[in-house]
């Protein structure tokens, strides 16, 4: 294989002019994503909606580029001069080495063929019809468009070929750094890392931001950055950690007060809090948090209310409609899952009966006890 | 059959108060849908981490059901004494009828048995053993744990057996009305019914609102309301309409200012406005809506920014991290996407070329020229 093919979905949607910028941007995410991993390759270009990477380590190629958002699917292909009979050759032999793959007796195929640009002479029926006889008459096998083992493509463009015979799917989205910078916070759980990954899909450039609670959840929570960074080409964001001095402060009042059962919403509170003053240095505008509705009993419509008071930004919740089911089954794809399974240090404030459905007005009161000011918001 | 077992997933992960809260808000959800619905039932009846619904229409019953949240599987069954015999005659029967059904000749198949009380004097590795080879006796077919057409379920509870040979997989979610209220914005296109949709799916009653564009437009969105009641029961809302008196007045302004591009923000702004003060009005605690980022060039995190600003409310985003083609899926199996693409009223005042990166400052002129006033926040 000397090439790949890459496809992508939504771009092609676009204007023009979008798509043009689109595309510039996902070349460049391809180079780093291969710079990055040290695989070698000579060119990447744009050709009549879809770009294509020259290189010799192809299958190395899809494996890494499979994580960069924009594409859909992926092809490793033999690249040749658009001549019939090399066709026919390239595709007998890659229909060869797949039928070795598969260790298969006899084969069900069948060939797609498509003139991107028109000047070969034969039309793609005919160019279907000629490589799948070459290949009856080669290796004992059967055509069948339905139900195929193996499909053989052969797309035409500008006087060369394009031979594959494995399309690999990819998670499509939108190539990171066409939609702009949000904050992400990342606790250390199974949600957060989900969530950061939602956003980056839809090419949005992630600062990850981690409040401490202490080295063992932080080396954890690097560690899972390290994972999701592999998704991240494109993207520049490295983990800020935010020791947040007024916690004591917060821990005692409540205490006083006997409202313990307040501390994990003014956590979170504070989490956004810092997490806004972040996403403003930053120039990032928004935030994303892990919050999937009723999960835990804690986590209620009141007590987002509440939270999302802390920050004039938008607060992107994209697990807010799944079930923990559904989140375990990404994160286990992304591997993020048994790094968020790894232990972490113990919370020792975490009250036993965590307020279930917060009042703003009990919490602004309890923050005017703590800072002596109504807690305000960001522009207001 | 006589009875449906419903199995519900994450309900039984909460403490045994909201246990007990929510199996009784599931339960009436249940007996809303049959009645709604027409399909007769005797009992519902919570036992021992799932539901049993007593009827003789248990299949219909499991249609009805599968719309229901909270419930991750369901199988029609027949209840009967817990007798060896009469269990036996059960399975072969239910079998015989699977087999019919399935219109295979030779079959695989296996066992399944669990006591959930402990009553009955054989353990469920045994029964397991006698049901199956009583089924070998009568019915030409073969043993097969890992790979089977068929699987003999046989529950064990109180003096009673649940045979059954049927697991419908239901939505899964938590019942609605254990999450409180939200507004859902309903425009008529593919995306908003999705969104309300997956927030219903976690237990949240919707209340829907549709800005008025044209008579054509509100039947295709009361067509579309109408489907997403049926996963609604339990839920109460009844479709708000409104007409905005201010859209005249805007565009006008617009016009003269040459600020036609701002028309679409503008617009949302004032959705959003109007959701929140319905969402007042009835005391609910968020908005959702169906953006999904950098779908059309003007879903950016900017325009979100702004349109954020209309309401101190949380708004909800559910498919903020979804590709098109994921919220169409989701649109088909649910039964929005057909009635989502047909006609709506032409909308006039859509410009040309609307803003891409909105400006909240810009806005902020803008609004105060129309109204006279700063924009402001629902609470600040």
């Amino acid at each position: 294989m000397n090439v790949v093919i890459v496809r992508y979905g939504e771009i092609g949607t676009k204007s023009r002019q979008t798509r043009r910028w689109f595309e510039n941007i996902l070349m460049n995410n391809i180079r780093e994503a291969l710079v990055s991993e040290g695989v070698e390759f000579k060119k990447v270009e744009a050709k009549h909606g879809r770009v294509l990477v020259k290189t010799n380590r192809a299958k190395e190629a899809v494996e890494v580029l499979r994580r960069v958002f924009g594409i859909v699917s992926l092809s490793p292909a033999m690249e040749i001069e658009a001549e019939m009979e090399k066709i026919n050759r390239t595709a007998l032999k890659l229909f060869r080495r797949k039928k070795r793959e598969l260790g298969l007796e006899k084969l069900k195929f069948r060939v797609t063929a498509r003139r991107i640009t028109k000047e070969f002479p034969l039309k793609s029926p005919e160019v279907q019809a000629r490589v799948g006889e070459y290949i009856l008459e080669n290796e004992e096998s059967e055509v069948n468009l339905h139900h195929y083992d193996i499909e053989v493509g052969v797309e035409l463009m500008e006087g060369k070929a394009y031979v594959f015979v494995d399309k690999v799917k990819a998670w499509g989205g939108l190539p990171i750094g066409t939609q702009g910078k949000v904050v992400a916070l990342l606790s250390g759980g199974i949600d957060s890392p989900v969530a950061a990954f939602l956003m980056m899909k839809r090419g949005v450039e992630v600062i990850p931001v981690h409040i401490y609670m202490g080295e063992k959840t932080l080396e954890k929570v690097r560690r899972i950055w390290n994972q999701l960074k592999k998704y991240h080409y494109g993207g520049k964001g490295e983990l800020v950690v935010i020791k947040p001095e007024e916690r004591e402060r917060i821990l005692e009042k409540l205490r006083e007060l006997g409202k313990e059962k307040y501390t994990c919403v003014f956590c979170k509170f504070m989490m956004v809090r810092h997490a806004d003053k972040i996403a403003k240095d930053f120039g990032a505008k928004g935030i994303v948090m892990g919050d999937s509705l009723g999960q835990v009993a804690s986590q209620t419509l009141e007590n987002m209310y509440i939270v999302s008071q802390a920050s004039d930004l938008p607060i992107y919740r994209p697990l807010i409609g799944m079930d923990k089911e559904e989140i375990v089954r990404i994160a286990k794809e992304i591997g993020t899952f048994e790094l968020s399974t790894l232990p972490e240090d113990e919370i020792p404030f975490i009250p036993r009966h965590p307020v279930i459905r917060g009042s703003w007005e009990e919490f602004r009161k309890l923050y005017k006890a703590v800072f002596g000011e109504e807690p305000g918001k960001g522009e207001c």
